[in-house]
């Protein structure tokens, strides 16, 4: 995320479209009414009066402060762990997500966004120098804000390759090359996982998912999981499964052994809601001094109550027949649209080619010009190009590089949670400038 | 913080209503209407509209809005350091209430709470074993959650005594002393000051500051400051005076070399807003590295948006001539009167004396009878007296014990920020059950 605004001086275009980041509302992207709704009534219950809310957010909003000590928003949580018919709340919607297997509220650990969390998590895994350096097995491409939080808490990345061809697959002996390399200079802890990728969408089947936690298993490292987009599965074809539900579905000498965290976010998917900063972590097998430790570092006063009851909205949303069922749908509805368009019309463009999700992380086809101006001008071509993009169109995306990507094959990045129109004109900026590229080097 | 409701079975009261500790909205305090429009405005913009909404609401909705990134609260915040015209109107807030002495927005770090923050800050602080481990000089009475903060990351509590028969004063050869007692078993690196006291309401004059900075220069000791009641000085002929102006006034010497952190909060004052756990702290003179952890601790994605807009609510409180300000006035007078009125009341019943504050912490002369009783059953006498007056009366006091006092001295501690008619009740239960106490052992 930059602030480009200022650099701007006389361009075709008005303003700068950031879509290098999933901030949706920046991008202009309406949020949940429903969510907003009732999280404005818990502020002013005075607003429960007000009959132009749907029926479902005043009940909503009414449950939501029965839970809240005092019935207020403004005080403490009832404990550390923040409000327990929330905490309670989570556990049954990852219980039903799973298919029945459970999840005890005990192992609900209310955070600050995921990313502060996972940072707290590496915080403690972190120990060493040189040899002894706790490293941390991490995917290429990862997330774009991962290799700068490793580098804080002073982990080292040790990268595994994602497999482009067979569409970002995980491969078993990938993970076994790169734990044996790494072994030499530093001490792998933990292996990270996004499902579904961020930035790349894929999402894991069932035999890849129990290959990781046998590796995990057999190679004792924790397994830190963050599947903050696993409701924004768009293709037709695939289905999110959780790390959780797999392993407990291998049996105890895998679910009573294997220690993991599970990171959610209301930042993510169709909630979206990036500013109010919430999420929860499942932790399972963890030492219960790192249990304390998470819960505590929160505190010591309990978690925000706001960013709680978001997360209750996020884990019941409307279902059929609620007042707010529609609005909430149109929303969803949206968000896969865009996807689809994007990835469509992006492979359409000659030189592109990417995969259909919430961020799209096409593969560029440059010309070797520019690939020579980079090298001349001591940059990589996936940031020349972005950097020549922003200038040309005032476009931000992300370049390749930033998720780790450091070798010959080029990409970019490109969130699609912005309302169809502004994505409709960054498509067509894209293609007209990627033309415009290859076609000044015929 | 207890919850005791799970206890009750058939009792002369219909609830427990607990003043134990400064939860305003939890002892059903309605909160600052201005506050929780703005922000409910925020969340859900179509209210703008809304036309019974005064018109001073709809416009700093609409200048907050303007201030976040997308114009949503749901996008993250600008920077790792939160909203920048937020961070500035606080460094503006500071500069006028310090008669002048600017504050640097640079300096300003917003936190989730500023129990939270003084964890971090303690964290940070925290090393050694032994001889060797840091202490911190604390006061007692000092606020009940700080010796078990303390206890938490490690930091040795070293007590100095706050002086009741001047008003608890704080007086410098007891620091002195303190200090010198503690260093034979290990190394105060900070001084922890609460001004306006928690829970003595003492205020400090300008004298007693002075002394303390000039202590902590020449002893090396950081400067730890909550002034989170800085608003709540409710004596007639007291002035709240802030470590930084005073510091800032005693001349570069001083300014340019004591480490200090000053801690505000939403949670207390006239705000009260515990629940969406949002403050500052302002960063005097610390290491650069020591800074940038502490923001990056917060994030490392920025800090949540609706805490930061309490905060410029919070140092921007409706003036004369807005709307709203009758009804902020009238929480201030509310709270006002509400200090006056406990205290008046319990400096009359017969073996109580107390100092007029937002919580008070009245002194409590009990029959030997009871201080023997307590002894038999291992408890402390005030402990005993807190737990007799919940089971007869259903009112959760704090004992002065949780504020470190473990003297032949008892006292105990009660928030008065209540509905004046709560307050009423609680102190009319107050005075009967004080009077049966030490009528049972005439
Ligand atoms: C991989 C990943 N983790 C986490 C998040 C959300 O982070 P946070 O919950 O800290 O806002 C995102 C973005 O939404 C993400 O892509
Ligand atoms: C001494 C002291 N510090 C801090 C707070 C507030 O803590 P927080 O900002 O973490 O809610 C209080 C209570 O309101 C307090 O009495």
């Amino acid at each position: 995320m930059h602030n480009w605004n200022d650099m701007i001086i006389t361009k075709p275009f008005q303003r700068v479209i950031d879509v290098s980041s999933g901030d949706p509302h920046r991008a202009g992207m309406p949020p949940l009414s429903f969510a907003r709704q009732v999280l404005a009534v818990c502020l002013y219950p005075k607003l429960l009066k007000e009959s132009s809310f749907p029926v479902d957010v005043r009940q909503r909003a009414e449950k939501l402060l029965g839970a809240c000590n005092g019935g207020s928003v403004g005080s403490y949580s009832a404990s550390s762990c923040g409000i327990p018919q929330i905490q309670k709340s989570v556990a049954e919607f990852i219980t039903k997500r799973d298919g029945g297997v459970a999840s005890d509220p005990e192992d609900i650990i209310f955070s600050s966004g995921s990313q502060r969390t996972l940072k707290l998590v590496l915080h403690l895994l972190s120990s060493g120098q040189g040899p002894t350096q706790t490293g941390v097995l991490t995917p290429l491409p990862c997330p774009h804000t991962l290799p700068i939080l490793l580098d804080e808490v002073g982990v080292k990345l040790v990268p595994y390759r994602l497999l482009e061809e067979r569409g970002w697959t995980l491969e078993l002996e990938e993970l076994h090359r790169a734990l044996k390399a790494a072994r030499r200079h530093c001490e792998p802890r933990a292996i990270y996982i996004s499902n579904p990728g961020n930035p790349t969408g894929h999402v894991q089947d069932l035999k890849t998912i129990e290959e990781v936690i046998r590796f995990a298993a057999s190679e004792r490292l924790v397994l830190l999981v963050e599947e903050v987009y696993q409701d924004s599965v768009f293709g037709q074809d695939k289905k999110f499964l959780s790390y959780k539900k797999v392993l407990f579905e291998m049996g105890a000498s895998y679910s009573e052994r294997v220690e993991m965290v599970s990171f959610h976010s209301i930042s993510a998917g169709t909630m979206g809601e990036c500013g109010l900063r919430g999420g929860y972590m499942e932790v399972i097998n963890m030492d219960l001094l790192v249990k304390n430790f998470l819960t505590s570092m929160q505190g010591p006063c309990s978690p925000p109550v706001l960013p709680q009851l978001a997360l209750e909205i996020m884990v019941n949303p409307p279902s059929p027949g609620d007042a707010s069922y529609e609005v909430f749908t149109q929303k969803v509805e949206t968000l896969t649209q865009n996807a689809q368009r994007a990835c469509e019309f992006l492979n359409g463009v000659p030189g592109m080619s990417c995969q259909q999700a919430m961020g799209l992380y096409p593969c560029l086809h440059l010309p070797a010009e520019i690939i020579q101006e980079a090298k001349r001008s001591g940059l990589r071509a996936d940031v020349l190009y972005c950097k020549k993009f922003l200038e040309e169109e005032g476009v931000c995306l992300g370049p390749g590089s930033e998720n780790g990507h450091d070798d010959e094959n080029y990409h970019i990045r490109l969130c699609i949670s912005a309302p169809a129109a502004v994505l409709e004109d960054v498509l067509k900026r894209l293609q007209s400038f990627h033309l415009r590229i290859q076609d000044r080097h015929h």
